[in-house]
């Protein structure tokens, strides 16, 4: 049964500016923190591992944001992943944060990934393992 | 005569990603970057005044960014920020990157401001001497 | 009974450079990231709420690290933090690094910390309430 | 005739924390920057040619900082990079921050490196080149 990934992150000190506020490009850098840990949980491999040892990548080519309130410092943040798109080697990832206390959306981040080699940054199509994989947050 | 804000920065070691390209979220970082010098290059103060003694702040409302090629360790970019939309209280900028060596378009970024005090994070009217100076970016 | 304070740390994508290992000043983020965890253990109130709440901060003002091995993408590191000094207002810090698999340690960081007051910046002695719970970390 | 290597930087936003200053492990992101700049003076070429081309790369193996006074936002930094020592494959840095406006010092950093293969990151002597390159900043 497919539902959305979930991953909690606390916003760092180093994370914010001098409104005490998340940095917004760190909102990025927090996408990239879910992307990693969803490769755990779907491939049952690091992101690591899948760049070293599988030749495979998912690098950006799209992202965007929509910043709905500003997020303090200390937040407990809880972010929900959603693939809303499996091409042929691209891959569309929706995440929402929430503040993980109250449940108000916080922010909503939408990222288009392609499938490529490592070595020579080449696309190539997603395999059937891991298209299956992440179906299960298609939702 | 209006034309582009026009600014170079060089990727530094620290804005890569073990591909040794920029990591994509550093990206934003550089726009921000690039807010900063049309701060001072338009309004003649830096934007750490605009926060302290102006008590006004442009926090991000909508980011988004098309990554069109990868982006290497060390390239000299030129960055491009044209005012695209002046509403009352908010501020549309898009932001070309060139390799400023081979003039080839890198990545696109657009984002949405709002103009709002820094005491209480309330939006508030862009000032006519703002409104004057951004109209120069505006092709 | 005093034990050094433990936390776990995985290395991010976006904490490492162009050779995938650790850049270096990201393990001071590191470290500090260690001190918030450290706060909420100690004291029972997260940094945050010590900087907004109680007007009190501790910033660095001297820190050091030896590097004694790489830090791959992707390492579990175990944080052992101890309290090495405890003066009026400064507070002494030892931060070893090891890989949580194997037990090897990586790097060694030693901070010395002030406690000031946010809205002034001033030092001031740390509470009997703190040194207490600070005094559990002395080994 | 020796004299330090120079560069100034400008305190970026997102450099800062909540009180404004310089998150301090963005100092040594500073003196990574100041670095790189050294080498494309010393050496007539980038560091990134020097890793990808010269496979030659000097990471830090020992890094050490003192904080004189909080470094704000905005401040344009003056680094003053001298060479403190030179031993067979090492190299040891030495980096004073001045505010540029005032002259006062705000910071002071000191940094061991060591020449290395970034194939194998096996230590290798500096050459000739490289350490008369060097002296110049031996002051």
């Amino acid at each position: 049964m497919a539902a959305p990934f979930l991953i909690t992150l606390k916003v760092a000190f180093g994370d914010v500016d001098c409104a005490r506020i998340l940095y917004y490009p760190k909102l990025f850098h927090y996408c990239h923190m879910a992307l990693e840990a969803l490769s755990e949980d779907a491939f049952g491999r690091t992101y690591a591992h899948l760049l070293s040892e599988d030749d495979c990548g998912f690098p950006t080519v799209r992202a965007e944001a929509e910043f709905i309130a500003p997020i303090p410092y200390g937040t407990e943040l809880r972010l929900e992943v959603r693939v809303t798109h499996l091409g042929t080697s691209s891959l569309g990832l929706a995440i929402d944060f929430f503040d993980d206390a109250t449940d108000a959306v916080l922010a909503r981040a939408q990222l288009t990934k392609v499938c490529v080699t490592m070595s020579g940054f080449k696309s190539f199509p997603i395999t059937e393992e891991f298209r299956e994989a992440l179906l299960r947050y298609s939702v």
